[in-house]
């Protein structure tokens, strides 16, 4: 289906709406309406250059339905992960005008009374994008793909991995792949209209849920598949599902996404590590299942000046000989030329199981 | 509440009963009687020589309920994961007996609409010990506990990693120490009568849950925390379980578990790793976030004649430099004494995160 988005961000479209810019800036399905009275009648652009999106901001759903939207997208994930109690009001509405809701939060809307009655009544659907379908363990199936697949890693969360795996997929479509784009997480999800958040998978499945993402883009044809990578390898909490990509999407490179600027895991004391430290575990990790090396360094240099920027790409480069650059602040053109002949089939080890 | 087991195992018993065996060998419960026709009459010695018991085998529950049992617990795992058709009858007959059913299945009996409407009208409770609780996200409060933290760690899934933590727990006290047994798994759970299947748990909170069972034993007043592993750190579905006890339960020491028999990772084409190659890639991790060496090789020889069990032991202590041994066929005793003065409080990378 074809969405046409209005986007839920009462308050909150300048600073706290990762999900609504995201989807702004890489989205496959057009967006039609901001909703934010704050910033009301101004356009997308006025508010945040870097979109460079002239969709009108506008004060409610009333508002928005003038544009003739099909779903409503909950365009933050506040922590906690509920939604808003002021917003319910805006959801019923949206779904009164026979509109899809779809939410990346973590409270699960489909099963909220009101609203799944609701949405019955008027004859629409409640997508709760984080909420993962039933998947089957890890199979080596992945191992089959043809198409070479690349997974984003990173010193940290929230370093810019979903983002990274985007410019990547556009700049390899622009030199001429099918490149695909592999979503895990919510953004992501919406940003692409599939994916599973392998993060809310039973740990045992997690790998399996990566594997289907694989073969379903590889099924679409993609001659690249690109995945959006999750969480750092030494995270305390998140780590785990880092490994799950790592194993289940059986990668055949791996693009390291840093913010230099990271001295801790957000919210932990362990230390970040240096770039010749997150190579080393990386690779070692992965040479005890099937191989894939690092090809390049993507930096996210936006808490930096143009001319540190330079220097701490450079650096990178000088540390690791590896291709370095920032794809969002330089374009993702060079850096993906650089990479791509490091791009290519790695077979895992052992021979392939047959079941 | 203490249990008083009588197990279901119908026609299962000798070959295909896990979970029995491990209840009646290390249960903190009493087990009363077996349930299998084939062998009813006998005594559990009598069919398995090495469980030493002199548990009576009946051939039905009526039977069974003779020993006055206040539990029935089903004493397989198959594969599939599912109560066997032809099992029904009998859990029927338990719950009106008023027993407790206690079941470490994949399929959740307690949301089976007979068995739960039973339950009720018997005032009986159904314990699906894999199902896990709700778990908050790993904190760190797990690096506040005093008692060191041993994890077993190994070479593939089912090598004995749950009977070398038991081994050493008992070794442990006997040496007059307060050793305190983590279960992260079903049989485990069973026997501990407490703990989390790790690895039902939603990957993200997958740490937190091993935390939560850390605290927990730490609670409890354990000198000596002795957490039963899963998995392998190469297990192409399983690996983001391993890691997740690896991160979450902040251990200060490892004992690496291996059947020396295993080439491959059980189900799949992925090699296993040899001993230094293991020791490797789980102090590396680890380095990244809480260092713990590991202390010991824990064999499991079984199928090796004792000839070579001694010198696979030997190959295993001069390859590593490591005390080694098989806790199971030649005790635990010594090789708890010389990995005790390796088990040694350690902290963290960084200062501890506060809120």
């Amino acid at each position: 289906m074809t969405r046409r988005y209005a986007i839920l961000a009462p308050d909150r479209f300048e600073h706290d709406a990762k999900t609504a810019h995201g989807v702004i800036r890489y989205g496959s399905d057009e967006v039609v309406a901001v909703i934010d009275p704050t910033h009301a009648g101004q356009r997308v652009r006025d508010v945040l250059a870097y979109l460079d999106s002239d969709v009108p901001i506008v004060s409610s759903v009333a508002q928005a339905l003038e544009h003739a939207p099909t779903s409503l997208l909950i365009g933050t994930a506040p922590k906690g992960g509920g939604l808003p109690p002021d917003w319910r009001a805006a959801v019923a509405h949206a779904i009164a005008a026979k509109l899809e809701i779809v939410s990346g939060l973590h409270e699960i809307l489909g099963i909220d009374r009101e609203f799944r009655s609701a949405a019955r009544a008027a004859g629409t659907a409640i997508w709760d994008v984080r909420e993962p379908p039933d998947v089957p363990l890890f199979s080596g199936d992945a191992y089959d793909v043809q198409a070479p697949v690349l997974l984003t890693v990173g010193n940290d969360c929230a370093v810019g991995k979903m983002t990274v795996a985007l410019e990547l997929v556009a700049a390899a479509c622009a030199s001429g792949r099918q490149a695909r784009f592999v979503p895990t997480g919510q953004t992501g999800i919406v940003i692409a209209g599939w994916g599973i958040s392998v993060d809310r998978v039973i740990a045992d499945f997690a790998a399996g849920a990566a594997e289907q993402l694989v073969l379903y883009a590889a099924h679409e044809g993609a001659d690249l598949i690109v995945v959006e990578g999750q969480g750092a390898i030494n995270h305390p909490a998140y780590a785990p599902v880092t490994l799950a990509l790592m194993t289940g999407c059986a990668p055949d490179a791996l693009v390291l996404v840093c913010d230099p600027s990271r001295t801790h895991i957000e919210s932990y004391a362990t230390p970040v590590l240096g770039y010749k430290e997150l190579i080393a575990v990386h690779e070692a990790l992965l040479e005890t299942i099937k191989p894939a090396p690092v090809v390049g360094i993507a930096l996210n240099t936006r808490g930096l000046s143009e001319t540190q920027a330079r220097a701490e790409i450079a650096r990178a480069r000088d540390e690791t000989q590896l291709p370095a650059g920032d794809v969002v602040r330089f374009g993702a053109d060079d850096f993906y030329s650089q990479i791509s002949a490091r791009i290519v089939k790695r077979p895992p080890l052992g021979a392939r199981h047959e079941p």
